[in-house]
């Protein structure tokens, strides 16, 4: 039984600890973003947040500014401590040998294999457990974490932007500047939480994108990471049509090619090949190339892309969240479409949306939303 | 120079007689809303607002209830009063034979041939004036009065409801319920504030609308008017396709048939017929459209149409406000277009909006805007 007074302080400091989790989810990639924090006798005596994959763990950040004090002390943090030895060694043993007498943990580890041993091994050494507090906010923290240890696949996030009536450029092409300067700002902010930005041969062909992170367009008002981790680009490439002579091979950061079983093998240097299954109709099957990035430790996509492959992704019923930039201006019929389905015969065949958020970003709404499925 | 005292006061008192007007708005036509306070002492000695074209003006209700307390009393009125014998007699000579001291009017009469009499005439009785508080709220509730007498032209709203993705139905034409309940049940506000509604002969022969103000689907949270007064119908119809066997005609009020000079006579019983000049390519040519209805004392049109006809509107640029639903659903590339307009080759030659208003009407999106020339 937790009294009202310990219930008020253990909301106030994991609201904290999620805080801290939240300055690492531009940079701790595969990794989770983790926020640990240690107080004693009402007080913070340590805090730590996890920074970026192979080095130290939250909790370990957090016990060593507390020292001696985390002895007989309170650890909150957002995920579950690991009992596994990973890059660094198993946080639970980091809080036992620290003499902790309770730890308040957001949420359960989501690997099923090892989810819930963290907690055995505290209670095991007689440390008092609250786990669940605060457990959506933690879920949020790592979207592409979660999901891809649930389902083995990475958390797809779409991007579209288009027109009032739904058109993201002219029937000659002509297609920059639909959203303003703010939205634009805002993709970098998706960009820079993803793991690997995917988009298809076509649009790299056409309009020659380097798919990086801009750190010279990042908005005000989000504070900015760490450092700039660039996503892996991801490009959908079924009959191996990229070449060698694009903008982005400027970027450090891999290129992975996806192409099926009988597309002929890469011709350019500077592609890591992924090879997915071919649908019935010969293209890259995006589930099986989806889960070919799991195995990659790929938790996040972003995508930027045509309509052919958006409507693919959607029909595929792989994409887990919709970011949708609308513009004030009509571009007409004769424009081109912004999703290209299986044409539909009956209105309960439409896709339908949860709508998470909407709001404005500079001129344009923003809509996020969830496919129904 | 006003006192700040007196000047809260007005405010005060302005708003009331705003809030009076506002019940007229869905009854008024061709007439404007208007409402008239009639303030003795700090305190509300009459009100009025005005119903129906034919009865009393605002100010005559309102006189009418102060009584003998008129006298040197001051008179809130949200348009300037009339100063010529109409229907009913004039106003300004009602408050000059009441003695008020004085008078406060949100706006001056817009129409370029009687603007600024009443208030002449209220200053040669030696009445004190005072013009302009509130004036956006007044104009803005009386828009397609205002338009009207400024520029011969009823004021044009256009209605579009379409999915995420800006498609109004499928491919095979079923579009039934793409927006929810809340939205056609706001429509029928827009409907009950026109005093036309406007569509094309394709939407009346392949969906067969009644086009008319549905009591019994009136929104919760919206006052019911006074009574529902029916707009009349009016559909562009250049060629003379439409016939009797229609739901239209199941509706009281008038239907108006817009053809060409070219095309045939009527060939229907129940319909008024306008004719309009032939633009360049035999279609009705809108502008020549929309002024006839002018002379009919048509102040605000409401239209419901499809792409065809919303994309001409758009084009012959006689559209003053979109009133646009966008639904949670996506039906892809195949499904029909929302507004078709003339292919552009510049991005610059796109349809530019001033967003005025963007809010959820149950699970839609709601954007109200007008079209920046």
């Amino acid at each position: 039984m937790i009294s009202l007074a310990q219930d008020k302080h253990d909301h106030l400091y994991m609201h904290r600890a999620l805080e801290l989790a939240r300055k690492g989810r531009f940079t701790t990639g595969p990794n989770p973003a983790v926020g640990c924090v240690i107080v004693k006798d009402a007080s913070i005596v340590g805090e730590g947040w996890h920074q970026k994959a192979g080095e130290p763990h939250a909790e370990v950040f957090a016990l060593r500014q507390a020292g001696t004090q985390a002895k007989h002390a309170t650890a909150y943090v957002t995920l579950e401590p690991c009992s596994h030895q990973g890059r660094t060694p198993p946080c639970v043993d980091a809080l036992i040998n620290a003499e902790v007498a309770r730890v308040v943990i957001a949420m359960q580890d989501p690997n099923p294999v090892v989810s819930g041993r963290g907690i055995h091994k505290l209670h095991d050494a007689d440390i008092e457990v609250r786990v669940g507090l605060f457990e959506t906010a933690a879920r949020a923290l790592n979207p592409g974490f979660i999901h891809r240890m649930q389902t083995q696949l990475p958390y797809v996030r779409v991007k579209l932007a288009s027109s009032l009536d739904g058109r993201t450029a002219l029937s000659n092409g002509v297609s920059q500047w639909i959203t303003g300067a703010a939205a634009r700002a805002d993709v970098q902010v998706w960009r820079a939480q993803a793991d690997a930005i995917l988009t298809g041969a076509d649009t790299v062909l056409v309009d020659n994108p380097r798919l990086n992170v801009r750190p010279e367009q990042w908005p005000n008002g989000i504070e900015k990471p760490l450092f700039f981790k660039q996503p892996v680009r991801v490009i959908i490439d079924g009959k191996n049509r990229i070449h060698d002579d694009l903008r982005l091979f400027e970027v450090e950061t891999p290129v992975f090619v996806v192409r099926t079983t009988e597309a002929p093998a890469s011709r350019h240097r500077h592609c890591h090949e992924i090879i997915a299954k071919a649908d019935s109709q010969g293209r890259v099957d995006l589930h099986d190339a989806l889960k070919e990035l799991a195995l990659r430790e790929i938790n996040l996509v972003w995508t930027e892309c045509g309509a052919q492959l958006a409507g693919a992704l959607f029909n595929a019923q792989v994409v887990n969240e919709l970011v949708y930039y609308q513009a004030n201006k009509v571009l007409g019929s004769d424009a081109r479409s912004m999703i290209a389905l299986q044409e539909l015969t009956q209105l309960d065949d439409a896709l339908s949306f949860n709508v998470l958020e909407r709001r404005m970003v500079g001129e344009d709404i923003r809509v996020i939303a969830q496919p129904m499925k």
